[in-house]
């Protein structure tokens, strides 16, 4: 049937063209909407706390097989805007590239899936559904994101048998990185209470950094694991310590240090929790000071085994671009973290380098290529 | 011969109502002047930066024998005068306590050695000098106080064979406690230069406050020393730690912090600098950081072995007191740190529990029983 496929390459320009910085829509979801609207895909604004999302359906609710990509048209800010070479939301092509901010992160994964899905659909309708997950604040807190569009599904019996989340994740060559997990966040700010006093008499204080210093030291020492099978090493970073005494002949009553917690399946939030009360209590019972601990966890790990999922992905990506995808779980958060309670769920996209840098740009040709991988994944899926 | 004493009290009560609080002189140093060249003393003016000076010399110059007494008449701020009950500067007596700023650090003390001194020459002539060296800056910075008196009594010929500093050094009990000495002080601010990065790839970055931590848990770890037969253990206290990162997600590029040392006669401050140098190295070889040390050392550990001069200082203080003095080194430093390099020198005086404290006070009838502890030394110094 004579169809025009569409230009995923026109359609990025477009979306960086709308000014999507979190929270703002900027046009971007409406555009897609209407998109998709046009291509026969049932679409909802689920918008929530001010944020606009899109939940878009080709194909019936409650679909046996129902593939769902997930992506993001928020943007971060544009930094120093007198330092890019380009109009930030101009989407100018130089060379074969084009520059603008969400170049790769990821208005061009958004364009690649969209575009495929449509083409998809019209070409060849499957037995199944298509499902598209987009929101509008994945830059900024999530709350109201992917979680509200998820909690909106669930409350309708809206369904994803498995996902695809198309944020960039080839570090350097296009082709070369999947992701089939993330590592948990978790982050603690340590509070130590002492007693003030003069330091030529610390024996008549209880001196906060003595016993902060040293239950940093315990903690950064010990390595949490040794990785597992699809999981490098845990990691912990001290990331601030504040006291703001200036006086060098006294001994503060008060200081304060952050860490933060990378961890992988060894590990949940509330293990690490533990640990931390653990060592903290043991602390302040050697040192006589108080320590008070403040832990939020901003995702657990997770981990789609490889599988079906993954092999589709994989054959799909090589077919393509003549590289066999590595398996990978490194990376900071994504809202993957929150489709993974959800359906199984992997994430591929472009190169990812110039992401939240001034003049972040992608190479056109990896946008079809992109699009051409989404296809394939979409076709194989529903043979 | 029938000389009319000076009466300590009196000279002290006049001395608070003269607001010299440091650089001000506030009259203080002009009614002393007064006071010692009425009774025969060579009185010269050392001022110095602003700061007033007082140099009086009863006798020869180059006595074989020159008992000299060494204080200060300028006083700390006032603070919080809300929450003083008396004037601070109105000397009020109540129930035979003094009240007002410098009360006991050091107004009484200066008015007690005034009044021995002028007493002692007019009763009993020596055959030697008594010297005054009063200073009105010991509590603000001290470089243009002291040091400036023993500067110009070197450049003129002028020495004191030994002397006795008139801070407040009992903690409780009149006559508890005399001082034959003092350690050092040091402080070391510490700057780590890592490199900064996410906090999810901590391989890559290097974390300035990981190798902050473990410096200083060391140096903290180690005990310095066990004491010396003269003085308590050296101490070391962290007093601040800062690096100001707001952000959980980054390891910052830098963080600095303070110790302060404060040394007995097992170390000077250029053993210990080469200590903290070499610890800092070693730290620096291991993590890959910059570590950086701005040393500087306010005053080293001195001791005046016990011998003539604090036998002399406990006998006197026994018979008016009662009270064998502990000779200690404890404390902060005082200006005996800039004499002892000039002449033996021992402290000895009042108690010192409010000094700097709201309601500063004294026991009038201590400061009558300091005057007649300076004036047995004085007699049997020369006897």
């Amino acid at each position: 049937m004579p169809f025009e496929p569409v230009d995923p390459v026109e359609l990025t320009a477009k979306l960086i063209r709308c000014p999507s910085v979190t929270p703002a829509e900027g046009g971007a979801i409406a555009l897609l909407a209407e998109v998709l609207g046009e291509a026969g895909f049932t679409c909802t604004r689920v918008d929530r706390g001010g944020i606009a999302n899109l939940y878009a359906r080709w194909g019936k609710q409650g679909a046996n097989r129902a593939f769902g990509f997930n992506g993001h048209t928020d943007v971060v800010p544009v930094g120093d805007r007198a330092a890019w070479r380009f109009d930030p939301f101009g989407a100018e092509v130089k060379d074969g590239v084009m520059y603008g901010r969400g170049a790769c992160d990821m208005k061009s994964g958004v364009a690649a899936f969209v575009a495929a899905a449509v083409d998809f659909v019209r070409e060849t309708p499957p037995n199944g559904a298509v499902i598209l997950a987009i929101t509008g604040d994945e830059e900024g807190e999530g709350k109201d994101g992917t979680v509200a569009i998820l909690d909106w599904m669930a409350f309708n019996g809206e369904r994803m048998t498995h996902c695809l989340v198309g944020e960039p994740t080839c570090p350097n060559q296009m082709g070369e990185m999947m992701k089939i997990g993330r590592r948990g966040s978790l982050t603690a700010r340590i509070t130590v209470t002492g007693v003030q006093g003069h330091s030529a008499y610390p024996h008549r204080a209880k001196n906060p950094l003595s016993a902060l210093v040293k239950l940093l030291a315990k903690l950064d020492a010990e390595p949490l694991d040794r990785g597992t099978p699809h999981f490098d090493p845990s990691t912990l970073a001290i990331t601030t310590i504040d006291c703001g005494n200036p006086a060098s002949n006294v001994i503060p009553a008060q200081a304060t240090a952050v860490v933060n917690i990378r961890f992988n399946d060894t590990h949940s939030g509330d293990t690490l929790s533990a640990w931390l009360r653990h060592e903290a209590e043991a602390m302040a019972e050697a040192t006589g000071c108080e320590i008070g601990l403040q832990i939020s966890v901003s995702g657990e790990a997770f981990l789609t085994p490889p599988g079906e999922l993954s092999a589709l992905v994989a054959r799909a990506v090589q077919a393509e671009t003549g590289k066999k995808p590595v398996a990978s779980t490194s990376g900071g958060t994504s809202d993957a973290r929150f489709v993974k309670d959800h359906c199984p769920v992997i994430e591929f996209g472009l190169v990812g380098k110039t992401m939240h840098q001034v003049d972040e740009r992608v190479e056109v040709a990896h946008i079809h290529q992109l699009k051409a991988i989404y296809g394939r994944i979409l076709r194989e899926y529903f043979a």
